[in-house]
């Protein structure tokens, strides 16, 4: 039973602890959960009724090419319905590209503070991850080009970058992509897009018809507020949709999550108030981290890493026994936490939880 | 953009016509789909409670390792709970099997006709598999205990054997077991164990303990009636599921699936009900068979493999024409068909549809 010799040391998943059984541990009557940049509005209202509409289809597999919400999606982005395809949340699409394109001694270059899911793929597969440092929370776009070699295979760009939430512009990612060779793929994660508010951000599915090396990601977890579900989505080149989709087991979305994204899909105005209320959501936390002379990087998703000036393990546990769960452990950056920007109430709280701890009147650990 | 060498001429996933799609296209009512082994006596009636209840949690990531769940099973299973891991489906227990294990070059030993996935992620991983012929449409282990040498990593047994429905008994796969190398995975595939009537049936779960390289996989896909939701699970010794679970993303099942299956796992009675209404249809099928001088293979399973005598792809046209989708399509067998075992309703109507054809009096293209 010998494994991948690759896999051997690779750490398992640590799930956090139920908002319950931390309740119950703390004697809290009140958690929130400020850790995993879920929308603190809900849903579209109009999912209830998709979920309920699909109850009857219950013991039914889905439509293993998820025909309806491709229909529905390739009108939204105008593009073809064999651009797409859907994954487990958009981290299954990076396994998929992983498994598709990696092999033994391939080198794929990202930022060394970014999504995690990159790097464990690569691992996997027994890829080499070159991991390039941020410049002031933001991708080195440069430095990224630099590294780039004949063992390249793909390039990973988290816009916004979780979890600094910073962004690159267009016309720097479009500099960057006019000079990256075309053998090289370039996957441009765009979990949080619905959020960006700046006018400098690119819509990365915009450009595709120009790099066909481009894949974007995007996904249903956050402003659509399905996190539960599971379901999103890559878009990219035909050919190269087809590869991945060779590696794709056939049901790997349920008909919930179908049913709940072709719903959600359309439901503009949903997207912009979360959209509105995030944006007032983060003005609000970067005027407080001002008054409380804490520095943070400018944020575009839903969530803000800010430097708490203290070891952020440290600042976890004071946050958690006062009821707010964020995250800390980011190596890069040892003092820092990110935290999810919550509803105007959460937001609230959590600023003055944070002051207490700051200001002594509770103890860290 | 090179990817894997041997990914490049792998089949992509050809998806199934709708029910209302086939009803349009022929102008039928009514449309009977017999063809993916789904429960026609719908699921547990708990299920729906579960998932109302987590309808107000849309926005919340699921638990990542399924605490509640993996404790619900262990006790049904008698096993630690660190023995259970979840996926998509048994679908993706098989991927991330092939995913930990496999490298190019390694053996993987299998039936020439049984289940597509085995062979699908060999591939992916460059495997190659070593396809055993079926003796009498049964699994013949000695043959493919012959087959393991040096290079073999895991040997997959489908019981019931999709397609053909066959098992094999608990003496001769302890037999089996007792021969095959401690360092080569054994899979027994056990999707529709809960539908086995037959006493000389094992329960692979209580050869775990005795055989560390055995992995055995179970669905909520079948008996359970949960197929939309796309939740399975494999049980093995610790050290091997941690493996799995070290390729395993994050949030792989969704809350409506870890919710529905713990609503399911402990209604027996649910189960027994569709465990004798599905007997009842086999015997009633067979009868049938029978009658019309059909040969069959002995059904364990929820679907029975029968030889028409007339090419596969013409009978499915035949049928479709009808209004009753089967599955054709089986390289090995060339006349034969699978059909789930449906109500009693329906099966009469597969039955009235397939005499109907067998006796010319409609066209068979």
């Amino acid at each position: 039973m010998l494994p991948k010799p690759q896999i051997v040391n690779l750490p398992v998943y640590q799930p956090g602890k139920p908002i319950e059984e931390v309740k119950r541990e703390l004697g809290l009557d009140e958690v929130i959960k400020l850790a995993s940049n879920e929308n603190p509005f809900g849903c579209s209202p109009r999912v209830r009724a998709a979920i309920e509409a699909e109850l009857q289809n219950i013991t039914l597999y889905p439509d293993g090419s998820a025909a309806e919400l491709t229909e529905v999606l390739a009108g939204h982005h105008g593009v073809g319905r064999d651009q797409i395809i859907f994954g487990c949340g958009s981290d299954e699409i990076i396994a998929l590209i992983a498994r598709a394109f990696f092999v033994p001694g391939d080198e794929t270059v990202m930022a060394d503070c970014t999504f995690s899911v990159y790097k464990s793929n690569a691992d996997i597969e027994g890829a080499v991850s070159i991991e390039v440092p941020l410049k002031g929370g933001t991708h080195d776009l440069d430095a990224m080009l630099a590294k780039i070699g004949k063992k390249t295979k793909a390039v990973w760009i988290c816009n916004p970058n979780n979890p600094t939430g910073t962004i690159v512009s267009d016309s720097e990612l479009v500099d960057f992509l006019d000079r990256v060779p075309g053998n090289v793929l370039v996957i441009l994660d765009e979990a949080y897009a619905e959020y960006v508010t700046d006018p400098a951000y690119s819509n990365g599915v915009a450009l595709l018809s120009k790099y066909p090396n481009l894949i974007v990601l995007r996904t249903f977890s956050k402003i659509y507020g399905l996190a539960s579900l599971r379901i999103g989505y890559g878009i990219g080149q035909a050919g190269v949709i087809k590869l991945i989709n060779q590696v794709r087991e056939p049901f790997n979305t349920s008909r919930f999550g179908q049913a709940a994204a072709k719903a959600s899909v359309t439901d503009h105005e949903f997207v912009a108030e979360c959209r509105t209320k995030n944006r007032d959501g983060i003005q609000y936390l970067n005027g407080q981290f001002d008054r409380l002379g804490l520095s943070y990087f400018p944020a575009h998703g839903n969530f803000i890493m800010v430097d708490v000036k203290t070891p952020a393990a440290e600042m976890f546990q004071a946050l958690l026994k006062q009821g707010i769960i964020v995250r800390p452990g980011f190596a890069k950056y040892p003092t820092h936490i990110r935290v999810t920007v919550g509803s105007a109430e959460q937001n609230a709280k959590f600023i003055a939880a944070l002051e207490r701890v700051l200001s002594g009147s509770e103890a860290r650990v």
